[in-house]
């Protein structure tokens, strides 16, 4: 079967990635530049995409839909250059300053679209049980709506795939290792500098998930 | 209330506009450009707006997504140059081959987004019962589900408004001869020509819906 995965550049959806390629699905991949702050992530989505050996422009598309976040999904830390990336935890109440507006459903439906006009069965998406508690649109029933919308929505049914949605972040990172991600392409961090951060709530997160995953960190963290 | 109206420029959503301010709403429009072969309907949303007194890049917004349309969302004529428009009438099966890949999903997830960074209510969008045979995302249990995963994937509800979804579309002509809508700046044809060439589905149908309402019909078609 053919899937195509939505590939941000994080870690999640690089484990996402290797697992699909893994399983021996064909695999289509799609980057979306939303005019998010972190857009040190698209390269790499760009450099993930390489080491698995898709193609750029073709079985890896980069979507460039920043003037979308610039000029409508206003509000948000990762749209807003005035809105500050908060500290602390991911699932700090303190993180829902950077919920973008119905981004989920917006990349979704462009993937699905997609995926409908390659005849692929899926589309996949790197969402885990760590991304519920501030947003609302990484949830079960969030995905088991859109699904539906989906499938009333086209002559053919697609398949909304995600497989870490009740996974911690550790356990994607045990699964990554033991199918040789390369998480040192991967990019977490909100703030979108050079290194990571290591302080804002996707740098707490994801230094915190190889500690306890016991997997060998090889990000570079600024503090 | 305000409102975000998906503005085709099409007959339907001029006179969707036109009833939405109509009412008093405070009205907000969105276009967008999907790399449709009748492009020439994005003038006409703009000669709609500018008529009723919105301001470009402002509450007028011209969204151009031609990317999305020319790279991922192939195999239909409105997006495929080398797809012929078939023509005859708009609810024939042969107009299958117009249906663009999850299209209303993928602009009503863009438009609700955009709504929410507004704190807007409700997004309007003009489908009506004459889209629903050959259309399956212009069926009213698509926007029903789409509605279900807006809430559910978001902080706030929204309302999907489609209050033309069970009208003929002379239902809607006589609506807006009512309404003093300004037909003549609509643009239905699928061709994209000069005039409208009177012989695709959608010219057909326009050309009907005037006839069946008894109002007089201010387009110019080539045949």
């Amino acid at each position: 079967m053919k899937v195509v995965v939505v590939l941000s550049g994080g870690l999640d959806s690089t484990v996402l990635l290797a697992s699909a390629l893994e399983q021996g699905f064909e695999v289509r991949a799609i980057t979306f530049d939303y005019g998010q702050r972190h857009n040190r992530e698209i390269q790499s989505a760009i450099r993930v995409a390489h080491h698995f050996g898709l193609d750029p422009g073709n079985t890896h598309k980069l979507i460039d839909i920043s003037h979308v976040g610039e000029q409508l999904l206003q509000g948000s830390a990762l749209t807003s250059p005035s809105v500050e990336v908060p500290l602390g935890h991911y699932a700090d109440p303190s993180m829902r300053i950077t919920v973008v507006p119905n981004r989920n459903m917006i990349m979704l439906s462009i993937a699905a679209g997609w995926a409908i006009s390659l005849s692929c069965g899926a589309v996949a998406l790197g969402v885990h049980a760590g991304d519920h508690a501030v947003y609302p649109d990484c949830r079960p029933r969030f995905f088991a709506a859109a699904e539906e919308a989906l499938r009333l929505g086209n002559y053919v049914s697609l398949t909304v795939m995600t497989p870490f949605i009740d996974w911690t972040k550790a356990a994607i990172v045990k699964h990554g290792a033991e199918l040789k991600a390369p998480f040192e392409l991967s990019w977490s961090c909100y703030q979108g500098g050079e290194k990571h951060c290591g302080k804002c709530g996707t740098c707490v997160e994801r230094r915190e998930a190889f500690q306890l995953a016991g997997v060998p960190d090889p990000t570079e963290y600024f503090v």
